[in-house]
């Protein structure tokens, strides 16, 4: 069977104005890559509720399971929850479960209770709660959507809560191996041991230090013993 | 006149499978609010013909100009400029004008000419060379789209040669305040703030560091006095 695949939506102005880099998005793929799970789009939009509605049907209609970050926190500029309500045409208000969250750690740590705090409570009707550990505020999954904070320790628990409630495949493995040569010189050899294996995916990664070209071989598939075999193969024929 | 559009597309099982992280998107981000283009979305795909002709027609559609970086080398992998040259209808051959630069270049090195090389020649019929003064093999315009190389520092001097190319509009200004407070805290005067200043986009950034909460507020826009005055009230309200 084959893996089941994944999206991400990034909701951020502040990476698409150059602001800040994303940190959730190389957590995730790895993340996602240890449980056998086929990451395959990653989408980043601004945070404009027609922006994220169209990404999100079109994510969720595409891959098995869709991962969001951004947008869920209690300001003005935070309309995630509620463009997820109504791109899956659920109702959207502070509910009772995640009321009771809040209400209860704002006690505990002495923090007066807000209408604007509670905004962070407001959850699409049929919508199940993801654990925060960090901070308490909920995230929460509608349909095969994964809806979660963008402070990437939040994010990072957050995805820890999530993973284990799907089922993965098998990791995907991979072995790397670093070529002295530019592209230009292993592009035959390197096409011909990609037609004789078939079933692993066999990348090449160029990149230039201090005047230098060089390459990076990356080799992945999920049957360790056909990954040595290739990279026995590729040594042999590139020997360092 | 409101500024040009842009979106990217990241072509990049590397960056997908989280084994490298995506630098070109944060430099391209910065670039283009320099220049006065509005970025507004990124997609990232993984080295698949469909996945890359649907993501990059339907950008080409929506933005005034695509950025794309990633899959022009010569490996049997780098099949970005045939999917783009099928995504607009165009035939795709090794072109004279590139093959002349290539050889040139080769030349020079004393590289020999190999037929694996020569890909890097292979430009759509109808598209526009984009110089690339690092490692000559060159990027190209097709329609509204620019093609580039994915090792960061051919993407970054393409970037420079495409710029000047494109009329951008009015730079989008920011200034940044730091509050040791979290969201929840300021989220009411925060949105009272939106509302004043309309014209300005407002963007509020928690952070957790050692344990304690705080917020980063962004204005952006590109009338700087509207900026400095919104940014007065801002620090009056939550002074230091």
């Amino acid at each position: 069977m084959p893996n089941p695949t994944a999206a991400m939506l990034v909701i951020g102005d502040e990476i698409l104005s150059g602001r800040t880099r994303d940190a959730n998005m190389h957590h995730l793929a790895q993340e996602l890559t240890k449980h056998g799970v086929d990451l395959q789009e990653v989408r980043i939009v601004s945070d404009d509720k027609t922006a994220i509605i169209n990404a999100v049907r079109a994510l969720s209609a595409a891959y098995d399971e869709v991962f969001s970050s951004g947008g869920i926190g209690p300001t003005h500029d935070d309309i995630t929850a509620d463009s997820m309500a109504e791109a899956f045409g659920q109702s959207i208000d502070v509910r009772d479960d995640a009321r009771a969250l809040l209400e209860a750690s704002f006690t505990r740590r002495k923090v007066e209770i807000t209408e604007a705090r509670m905004r962070m409570a407001r959850i699409p009707a049929k919508a199940k709660l993801i654990d925060n550990p960090v901070s308490t505020a909920p995230g929460f999954t509608i349909e095969n959507v994964h809806v979660m904070a963008g402070v990437p320790q939040v994010f990072e628990a957050m995805v820890a809560s999530v993973l284990p409630t799907i089922t993965g495949g098998q990791p995907l493995l991979s072995q790397t191996y670093r070529i002295q040569r530019g592209e230009g010189e292993i592009a035959e050899p390197l096409g011909q041991l990609a037609k004789d294996y078939p079933d692993l995916s066999i990348g090449s990664y160029p990149y230039q230090r201090d005047g230098l070209y060089g390459t990076n071989i990356v080799i992945r598939g999920t049957d360790g013993a056909m990954i040595d075999a290739a990279m026995t193969r590729l040594a042999e024929r590139f020997p360092k």
